[in-house]
């Protein structure tokens, strides 16, 4: 591997994702460099470039697409960028890893999807959790047929706490801002696709969540074109904390995994018997995975083989989410051939 | 309670659960004695009473209907002779348990109920789980407001060996069969009542079970009268056995079970760690529980409070197991009052 | 098994462990019968005998003795009285169980052991614990060689709650008393010999057991003859309730196991992950190892094999219990062989 | 923290351990930069030093000690190297992180302690483990009060698979290679000093380590000053992987630790429970704690605060393995006393 060629990536957006994804390649990431970052906070690119010894530094992301020294490019800015950036990027020639989700216009989407094609760069989309390694030991072994055929898959997906009522306005809804990872888990760990889904929720958890017209309760039921059967709960606020397990059923045997946790005490008293909860956050809860992301999609490029989540990957939760929307709404399963 | 009158208890059929409630009221239940066992296999029913000190054996269960000093009955004969022995143990006076389903027929069902009211006596349904330590503990903490209000409700029921196909014929299918325990769970434990069913499910264990017409594998999702969500997974066949959990989560927290299993041995070794799997069957796992409802039976009676599960409680999982069943066949959600 | 002859067995002894062991074999005992129980307090063995149908209750268990039907003898009385009665039964050619310890003397333990000897008649000691599912367990795993070599095996035995001083003053220390089932187990799960024994202790929970002589808290590191190395640790008041693990190691891996618990449920709410604390005492927590032993008593008898802890195995954990007292006192590792 | 300065750290060593601090340092320690690195073997330094953009290499230590720009240097080097580095970096004036053992013998030890104490520098023994989430968890409880007095400390330290037996022979004995790990837990989780060992241990793994002088297998125990009893089990080699737990346990209650794992998946089939073996070895298992005690080291240096583990805490425990050494050869209880 020494001989191969090291990636230079520019780093679009250095806010919260942006900053996780700059350190982990310049630090974690073997075979890659940061050679350029660009934030229209300049501010903000230029102590990231400090701390990591980013070389380039950028208000104007344009910059980067046009530097023929980069070979790929970290999409990291605002959602309803997304698309435009791979479009562009790929133009450019550049390899491209995007934060998810792709955009919430599947119109949009098959531009990108297009794009992409034509211009034959590689397009991670960045559905980390596939890379976190207990769901990955779920995906292992269904692989691996230790789960035998798959009859049942099970999702639980709450978070510690909702978004503000602000944020959930431009969210594009629960199923597409949050479910979405569940949407993708779902079709991961399965290896099929999702042909109908039923999906029934409310607003349990805050009333302004209900006031700016989405849910924060869900239970969607799914169905897989190879007959298995999935299920999905979500709550935007577990009083616990951030609860994110799965479990796959099969006729050879049924594998599940628990929480992540801070420590592995476990302290007994006259009140009983206590441990910790859950890791708080995403940030905390998938910290491993964000940086493995990034080593696959690296390798994917260093060594020309397909990465492992697809823009075309980003598109089908969408059409799950959009399914999920529609079946809610219209107290229905849905089959995905209904969504356009 | 020493000087309460001992209730002297009828058992009606000697068969597998026969003996199970004979051995209890006889060696573990307070306050009651077996004084007659009937059933029309003379020999099993002598048996059994040589064995536990019953002095009164029976071919015909009539004998104990007639027999004054009887307080109670338990009609553990087969399911079709439970609706017709609650009436006529309720037209004798006597106090009555009765083991699940109370029939297949709700015009059946609705005459016990009407036969039981009229005589004013106790009628107990066998639903034991409720009766089971970890069921009984996340009861206990929904209603001591520990789980807050109550959002999501999952429950997990998988046998480990499908039964004969002879037997699924007249079995009145998978949901009045088997997922009536779970839809008599969900009840229990959310305290609120199921107001629509959407099931989807499957052939997917036994072609001979699809041949009978019946199937193997089912997810079912319910809507509560309180708002609450809860969804059940079923399969006639766990590779590693009796797969027994249900899991209730709100606003206040999350309270889950695990399965029972013979011992807590934890052997590790070059190849892993390994623990034992669940406790076999319903017998086994259940068997503190069979003792558990006899004990509230007689209790219920000696103390004459209201006894934890009514004959109407033996109704409403068959009603949530035929909208289940319409619900898969129409691939639509189905409301409770749909069903007549 | 059926034409084989029914044990009729007479309890000595009808106060605490007299009443577990009667109604173990009245009702949960394959091939036995209490055909007569005896306490010089009658209206207690009279109690008993009316609940389990008892036909012969004496205030002088000599009755017992001299009547020619009864097979066998559960010796169920104060400690003081043990060895006398084996020696008494053994003369009458009764089989014999006997609840632990034997004697608190060697010499007295001895002629016990000579007696029944020399009657040839079965005596089984009362070390529950080795039928517990999870130390029997453990101890298969060493038996089938899943566990290698033995190299290290460790033990934590730890009481709810200390006994009343007044109780100390008599027990013959808490070696003799309390860790004498650990001795037993160490002995069990090892199959193997002890040879030396280093011991310290101290007085951290109750200042009355110091007064009264007594230690509460006690490490104590155990030589095997085939080189594996025990430590048990003790105390006689775990703020948790009670604690009774133990592990083996060995080259060809470890297995532990964990106390257990009155449910399995889990509670996750904002201050944590909480469970249930161990069931509270000996009476919980080994209730079914007292009828396993019962059983196997029975069986060995019936099927004349040698019963699984023989009145050899009743003496030895006696002298590991004053080789350990020796060596606190004298602060230093004392051999077996030392104790005379 | 942003106006305060920012520490130099020249790195002495660039083998496993130094490649490991050099990286935390670099990328994952805020406040500190590696200024320069050292290593007889310069490629491996220059190798180093490009990856994590180092600007000064050096082949010879002392050009890290006469950099007056150099805060303070991380000893990374051989055992035998340790306490002259150590005396070396305090009269140049720098802070001192410096590898365990400090050194096998203590007459260097004290001239090391002596040279720091006379420079006034800070001086951070590796002893890692008590970084660890896991233990520090431990530790807390204890300092909170929420195990009450101690009583009772267990840990069980066992490695995966023994060194060389080369190694073995310029080890210092398991005592002080392996052991001493355990010895400043067992002092940093009881908050009290050991006044009194006893050891027992034999040669159970593989005959070559006995050959070559040591023992593979141990058990030891511990008297405190506080009056608490410590047992400490090891061993070179289980076969399931590196086994890392502790236990403490006292008036207020009991806190126990298991073992990391790669992830939490628990696969269930027809042959059991299955889940997986601990992290494989302190590379893996350690990580966290090795960037966790440089942070505290940067953090001391930066707050001019005392810094968790001093030089003085790096004697203790080789006093320590010496008694227990002594302990074993002469088969008795020895005080640390008795050292000199």
């Amino acid at each position: 591997m020494s001989e191969k060629k090291v990636i230079k990536v520019g780093v679009i957006g250095a806010g919260r994702i942006g900053k996780i994804h700059a350190e982990s390649l310049a630090t974690r990431v073997p075979g890659a460099v940061v050679a350029a970052i660009a934030d229209v906070n300049l501010a903000a690119a230029q102590d990231l470039a400090d701390k990591l010894h980013i070389p380039r530094v950028y208000a104007d992301y344009r910059e980067i697409m046009q530097d023929p020294s980069i070979d790929a490019v970290a999409i990291c800015s605002s959602t309803n960028t997304h698309a435009d950036l791979i479009i562009e990027a790929a133009a450019a020639g550049k390899h491209i890893f995007c934060e998810k989700p792709v955009d919430h216009s599947l119109v949009k989407i098959d531009k990108a999807i297009e794009a992409v094609k034509k211009a034959g760069v590689k397009c991670q989309i960045g559905f980390n959790r596939r890379f976190d390694s207990n769901f990955k030991k779920l995906r292992d072994l269904v692989k691996e047929g230790k789960i035998g055929d798959l009859h049942i898959l099970r999702i639980t997906s709450r978070d510690p706490a909702p978004p503000p009522a602000e944020y959930i306005k431009s969210s594009g809804g629960m199923f597409l801002d949050m479910t979405i990872h569940d949407f993708d888990m779902a079709r991961y760990l399965a290896g099929s696709e999702v042909e109908e889904v039923y999906a029934i929720g409310g607003v349990m958890v805050d009333p302004a969540i209900g006031a700016a017209g989405d849910i924060d309760t869900a239970v969607i039921t799914l169905k897989f074109t190879n007959g298995a059967i999935g299920t999905i709960d979500n709550s935007r606020q577990a009083a616990y904390g951030y609860d994110q397990r799965a479990e796959v059923f099969g006729s050879g045997g049924m594998a599940a995994t628990a929480n992540n946790t801070p420590n592995t005490c476990v302290y007994s008293n006259a009140d009983g018997v206590h441990s910790e909860k859950p890791l708080y956050f995403f940030l905390e809860r998938y910290m491993d995975s964000f940086v493995a992301e990034m080593r696959e999609f690296i390798t994917a490029i260093r060594e020309d083989t397909v990465n492992p989540v697809t823009v075309e990957d980003g598109r089908k939760p969408v059409v799950i989410a959009m399914a999920a929307k529609r079946s809610m709404e219209e107290n229905r399963p849905v089959k995905l051939s209904e969504i356009k």
